[in-house]
């Protein structure tokens, strides 16, 4: 894999001079024309063996281009806000908008990497951490980022080589490090480990490119020129994308887009036409058992373990389901500093140039905390599927997408809670009428809750399916019954206060556990 | 000032029963509207004596109105990333967008009144932080957002008792802790320090409520009603406001916006003209000064005490008067983790829904590193100005909005430095023209760069007013002769260099005053 980058690539002065100024110009064009179509941003992956160039690349990176376009990020240690989310929080927050680039110094590839050849990270976990990076990288991708890896190479001698002529030299000597020459002594792991996730990385959409580091002209002429060939050509496509859609457009006039296709089903028996909603509850239940369940949820908050756990919690159900009355009896029972509702309206601009599930990262709640999404990310498989706001490639790798979101909140001691609220269609035109009727209801009653009530039976389909492909056994979904609005508020708060028990309870086992184990060694 | 707080107000039952409903419909009401019409956002300071029912209140609130356009802060420690920055970008950062509500309950008074009550702040510098705190209320009412602030007050007696029933109850003993009693020790500083700050920032545009917290029903009803009738008094002059737009529009064609009044210079003696442009340098001593400066930069970035310090850039000048070219030379002497660029450029959506400086303080460096802004927020008393983008009343209160935002820079280590750059009339021309030629460069000219051009002498008055108002001693303006623009960056270059080693020397000389403190303590 490396072999190529060892045979000491070498690049001449004036082969240098004579590349140098094209390339830059060509570059600046290209991240002109890249800031002018704003279709697309590019991630740039400054990876590699220590003291193969990777730093001086990407000043160099800098000084050719318009860094005003850029950032770059060195990715040392987390801050404690960062330690409090999931680890690939603190690059998806750093995730360059459309029209402009990001190059990362420290990677998402670091901390595996160091695990494994440091730390001894076992080979079955290491090889699930790499497929999770390629699974977002692939969705990276599929969101419209242009992904450039760079790795630059160093054989294990001239490593040893360059290392010992930066000590040489009093101007330079801070930059080797003890830690430098640690990772030297494990080189052979390294190359062991690295090979590995080049490979299983290296995929069509984010190949890696790998870049002898071992002269300085060589390996700068280059990185520039893979980095101006991936920006070209996806330039290009993008400007032929945009004329045919163009011409498309000239050619019909505008309709409303197709429904996307939804899978039939065999007959009338599904997960929602099971739901028993002639359940109910008399309001002397329920006054009775809402008190019993906020008062339990309002102690679980002051668990001394609840501190370092975090809720997320969201609600989808028919219009007029009572998503926004449940969620108002859970936060009745919560002080209002730890948690955070967030409605989900049209996106921002801002929101719009980053990749889909952006918007949803940068609201989870730190520990301690709970963040309430009333509708969440599962709009791209109810709505946006059914309305055809997007593509159906987009909504169908979506799944996909949400289960790997889901499961990053869940490994970092994140109770995840999804309720579908379902009531009847006869129940809902109930309660259409009434909001119609009552005055100060009726801004909660629109022309699209009546389009989307033509569609029930696409969103008994999509419901379905988003049932069938997202619920796990980590982030399983509940099905709420909601024709009785006493009855959903009781299973919603009960599911609740279930889930976060249960929560505590493995990490108190987990506690348990570490102690026996610290006993038992010493 | 807390006498009628003291009287011991309540509310029977029933009067309550009638009292809330009502209450209850037109918050909510409000809200909505506040919500529709998207013209301010509003932030509610709950603060007050312990015990006196802020929390319960900022919870009520909640239940009343609709959660989800509300958030709730209750600003505890601060994280490590907040620390890295001014006091106040923590409130930045929560500020609501127009529309929405923010609820503080750790407000800007906490640290200063904990200062002043428990570690005897002294007058003086306590006096000095609530002038500062009243400026930056002014600043946010002047940008439209509406400031209630609500004092739960208590008498000392009646905390005590609170205090004792609460510890009393099984229930709620674990609300009262061991800071509870010692800020209850300090009742009267409390109360001397607290009614200082009330008294001067009770304002106009943002006065402060005090409410008697003793009986659970007034204080919930009273809240409520001031919380109600501050929202409906706005809502109709904002109603009020857009009508008479709306009016004025339809009466009158759309016609350019008048262009804000400049004050007259006396003679063509100014600071601009003073300039002597027409120094410069040779391509052989720019080379060898450049890269000493840059050789000198490099090393400065790495002193040991640089990441106690952060750097803050910007850059205004002519069109075509090497703004960027000046950029380059200094990001070229960094490496591109430790430096962002920020091209102030349109406002996003997000932006625009904020406090005017609310963009730039989002985009302040953390320790260590340069935040280099290419343009910046004295667009408005430039540009803004001079187009008539803003209202003569907004660029007038920017010099002084502007002073404060730097100063908290500075009193935080940040050193902050402002370059105007200079060229004379008839080198812009050729300039121009040179950028109109190359075809490399015609992104760089546009109609709006001559537009500008016709603008000079309104831009020289706006110069000359602004560095006249915002060159303060801790960030001076510093104007750049560049013609020449090998003098212009070594000049640039200089002047960053002399600014950190005064920064850092500064630190070195504080730390020995600690240590000389320490040693005559000990």
């Amino acid at each position: 894999m490396f072999e190529s980058a060892e045979l000491g690539h070498t690049l001449d002065r004036a082969a240098y001079a004579e590349a140098e100024p094209a390339l830059r110009q060509a570059l600046l064009a290209a991240q002109y024309a890249l800031g002018e179509q704003r279709r697309f941003s590019v991630v740039i992956l400054a990876s590699g063996i220590d003291g193969a160039g990777r730093r001086e690349a990407v000043n160099l990176l800098n000084a050719w281009m318009d860094p005003r376009q850029i950032e770059s990020h060195g990715m040392g240690e987390p801050s404690d806000e960062e330690r409090e989310q999931p680890p690939m929080w603190r690059f998806w927050r750093r995730l360059p908008a459309k029209g402009k680039t990001g190059i990362f110094l420290g990677t998402w590839y670091t901390a595996p990497l160091l695990e494994r050849a440091m730390n001894g990270l076992d080979a079955h976990a290491f090889h699930e951490q790499i497929e999770d990076i390629a699974r977002f990288e692939r969705m990276l991708t599929d969101e419209g980022v242009l992904v450039i890896k760079l790795w630059f190479h160093l054989s294990k001698a001239r490593q040893k080589q360059r290392l010992k002529k930066l000590e040489e030299d009093p101007q330079l000597r801070w930059r080797v490090t003890e830690r430098d020459w640690q990772h030297f002594n494990r080189y052979d792991d390294f190359h062991a480990a690295s090979e590995q996730f080049v490979r299983i990385t290296s995929t069509v959409n984010a190949p890696w490119h790998i870049i002898d580091g071992s002269d300085v002209r060589y390996r700068s002429i280059t990185m520039g020129g893979i980095v101006l060939s991936a920006l070209q050509m996806r330039l290009d496509q993008e400007a032929e994308r945009l004329a045919a859609t163009q011409k498309a457009l000239a050619k019909k006039p505008a309709k409303a887009a197709p429904v996307a296709p939804i899978l039939g089903l065999r007959d009338n028996l599904h997960i929602l036409s099971a739901l028993d909603l002639r359940q109910g509850l008399s309001k002397k239940d329920y006054d009775q058992q809402l008190e019993a369940l906020q008062g339990r949820l309002n102690i679980l908050t002051r668990h001394p373990s609840f501190n370092r756990i975090s809720v997320v919690m969201l609600f989808e159900g028919n219009d007029a389901a009572g998503k926004s009355g449940a969620i108002r009896r859970v936060t009745g029972a919560i002080d209002a500093r730890y948690y955070h509702i967030v409605p989900i309206v049209a996106p921002t601009d801002e929101e719009r140039a980053h990749p889909y599930l952006w918007r949803f990262w940068r609201q989870l709640p730190r520990r301690g905390r709970f963040a309430i999404f009333d509708r969440s990310w599962y709009g791209r498989v109810l709505v946006e599927r059914i309305e055809g706001f997007c593509r159906t490639e987009d909504w169908s790798r979506a799944y996909g997408e949400i289960n790997d979101f889901e499961d990053q909140m869940v490994r970092h001691h994140t109770v995840v809670l999804k309720f579908w609220l379902a009531i009847s269609k006869d129940e809902q035109l109930t309660r259409f009428k009434q909001r119609e009727a009552t005055e100060f209801k009726q801004y909660k009653i629109t022309d699209e809750d009546w389009r989307n009530r033509d569609r029930w039976d696409d969103y008994v389909h999509a419901v379905c399916d988003m049932v069938e492909r997202t619920s796990t056994a980590h982030a399983p979904w509940t099905l709420v019954e909601a024709n009785d609005k006493y009855f959903a508020c009781v299973k919603v708060l009960t599911t609740l206060c279930e889930r976060i028990e249960a929560e505590l309870k493995r990490l108190t086992a987990q506690d348990k556990g570490k102690k026996r184990g610290k006993k038992s060694i010493g």
